[in-house]
């Protein structure tokens, strides 16, 4: 569908423009600039679901814990942002969570070969901010990272921050 | 819809980072400086044009004439990008082209006060590259350009570049 690849158009134009422009001003990239690139996407993909979350819990009735929310967003909010429910959901029942998605939809535009493996991590940013702009909004303060073993499949690590 | 307003967030973060970025490196904005932001975005929006009628148009019949293209951007192109379909198409049969939208989506999220209205511009160069992406990709080179009067109504003017 057009308005589905239209976002990840969109979400792949902004990617190679904040590590174009970082090139651009630093001549060759080194883990630092990289690092730099990786923080933007994840502060735009944290306003970003800030902005979505609010809008789809609107209407929802409050969470009764912090499982709930998480299976929230693992069905009702995956199913918007990244158009499938996560396929698996694992947790050590102290505040780390992970989120498995077999076939994350911004990585299936990428080819599976190994050199795009490395190539991952930037397309991810953007995603773990999403994730922690939502639970950020439902009042849970969380570190997100992601990792991909085997293209195009995704684990999404959630670490809640306890006060 | 949450994932339709996906699309809205995302580019809204793209215009606010484009014209943060800029004005970060060179402190108050003269109007050249917003012209670079401008041509940021419409390349962007270029590219994600690019893309989107590919997909549209692959199982499409070819087109008979320029009109032909005109009407299909005006309906399917612009209800998958834009939602809702052009309201209205004029044309001087020499190659402009004025599409009206009336409540132009991305427009919808901005407050209708007057100061707002400067501002609609930055909100609407990334559309102005889509249209031209995709009208380019179809085979007629163009100039895009857009105008708001009211808010959110909206008024692309095409103009074909004969070779």
């Amino acid at each position: 569908m057009a308005d589905e690849s239209l976002f990840d158009f969109l979400h792949m134009e902004i990617v190679s423009h904040i590590y174009k422009e970082q090139q651009s001003s630093k001549g060759e990239m080194d883990n630092k600039d990289r690092a730099v690139c990786v923080s933007v996407l994840e502060s735009m993909g944290f306003r970003v679901g800030q902005g979505l979350i609010e809008r789809l819990t609107r209407d929802s009735p409050s969470f009764k814990d912090e499982l709930d929310v998480m299976k929230f967003v693992c069905k009702e909010f995956w199913t918007k942002v990244f158009r499938r429910q996560v396929d698996n959901l694992r947790t050590n029942h102290q505040g780390t969570y992970v989120l498995q998605d077999n076939k994350f939809s911004l990585l299936t535009q990428l080819s599976s070969g190994k050199q795009y493996l490395d190539q991952a991590p930037k397309y991810l940013a953007f995603s773990c901010g999403v994730v922690r702009g939502a639970l950020s909004n439902l009042g849970m303060d969380s570190v997100v990272t992601a990792e991909v073993s085997v293209m195009p499949s995704c684990k999404f690590q959630v670490v809640v921050q306890k006060l």
